[in-house]
């Protein structure tokens, strides 16, 4: 029998180019932790994300699953799963993190069988500038109009065509569908932070940058009341705000 | 008149070599906020901190002072602080953060007149490292008995010879009383997180660091109970315990 091993894993991304593997050469999450595997079991491991995030972007709760060669079935590492999590600790550098390795189903797979994720995006809303959490939040010192934002909010709650908001450039690919389904879409206000949580069945490239953007514009007063339903009805990207930048972003969690 | 400016300043200490300037050219806060100063007012002006940090520890309460000179009164910057804010923040990297520009007494001196530091040192104790927070953590997964450490904190309260806890290596010099008054030392627990709150009048070289050391080390069973009377009686820094690493280290705020 197949053995499939699942992941819970984090990352602080700024000195990443994501998390998957790349021709040049590039410092990845995904490219690491394959390193880490072929130096504890000996042989190419190919590891799943339950999905890719942008360079910069961060992670508390990625998930991805990788099955071990039949040759190490025996390996004194699968006795104990918390060897392979102590193994690919100290094979890691510091800032990828594994939280927990378990035992999955032979046929699970981090990609396909993700049902919803919850990011989290960090926006600091004060005058000053933050030092030590440079990395992870975006600095906006600008006076924003939250109970808009939240109204605007949620107009994207549900199953949309989410196509105003999917990346401009030409990388997109293989996204047959710009159809997804928002389940949640929160604005909190913590002391000088501002917290975005937003849950869908899945996200377009660059999607939700795009919407928190947009957003921002909105609650800064850039694009006016009533503009999110507009933008989302014209399935062009032009028409939504600026893409907010990667280090303010967090995936939190992944439902299987 | 001479006008004195107060700064409140926050820090990522990980990429410093300290708090002071060094011969050696090396990257230290005071260096680079002097830099900063002197940009701006196109003259060398000195800063004074309330207390050097060393390398790799963080503050977001430190507070430092520095003197107008006396051709600059007149400068624009001056008749808004929050322009000498802005100034300084927009020309010092971005792991250094002024907080507040405000103006102080003539004769108001960070160093002289500081009555109580607090710091915070915090320890991940769970069975995983973080990849977020590395830097800003000491990652200790051993069992701890925090009911035993809180008691043996207790003995460090009031005015003590902390001659003990001081740095063993030769580099202390000035330091010519080792009597320190312990204010307040509380062990909270959250999460996996161990929050440590030191408040003293005055803290010598390196020692938080080894009170840190030192109760963790009783807390894992390496010292036994009642040791910290004994240390502390002794005046012998070999009887201490190690010293826990800058990075978990913090300074949080500085009394007048």
């Amino acid at each position: 029998m197949i053995r499939n091993i699942k992941l819970i894993l984090e990352y602080d991304g700024t000195n990443f180019h994501g998390w998957q593997i790349q021709e040049k050469n590039r410092r990845t999450i995904q490219g690491e932790i394959e390193k880490a595997l072929k130096k504890i079991f000996k042989r190419p491991i190919r590891l799943i994300g339950s999905g890719r995030t942008d360079s910069g972007v961060h992670a508390v709760g990625q998930i991805a699953n990788f099955k071990l060669p039949l040759g190490v079935q025996n390996f004194e590492l699968l006795r104990d799963h918390s060897k392979i999590l102590k193994a690919l600790n100290a094979n890691l550098p510091e800032d990828i993190a594994i939280i927990d390795a378990v035992e999955a189903r032979p046929d699970f797979h981090a990609q396909f069988d993700a049902k919803r994720k919850l990011y989290r995006y960090t926006i600091l809303n004060g005058t000053d500038r933050s030092a030590v959490l440079r990395d992870f939040c975006y600095f906006y010192p600008y006076r924003l109009n939250l109970a808009l934002m939240r109204r605007e909010a949620k107009v994207l709650l549900g199953q949309h065509n989410f196509k105003s908001f999917q990346a401009a450039d030409p990388a997109v690919k293989g996204e047959k569908s710009t159809i997804r389904t928002i389940t949640k879409l929160s604005i909190k206000k913590t002391g000088d932070f501002i917290l975005i949580d937003i849950e869908a069945n899945g996200f377009l490239y660059k999607m939700v940058r795009n919407i928190i953007g947009t957003l921002l514009d909105i609650g800064r007063g850039r694009l006016k009341e009533r503009s999110m339903k507009k933008i989302l009805k014209q399935k062009n990207r032009a028409l939504a705000g600026t893409t907010a930048p990667a280090k303010g972003l967090c995936l939190v969690k992944v439902n299987y």
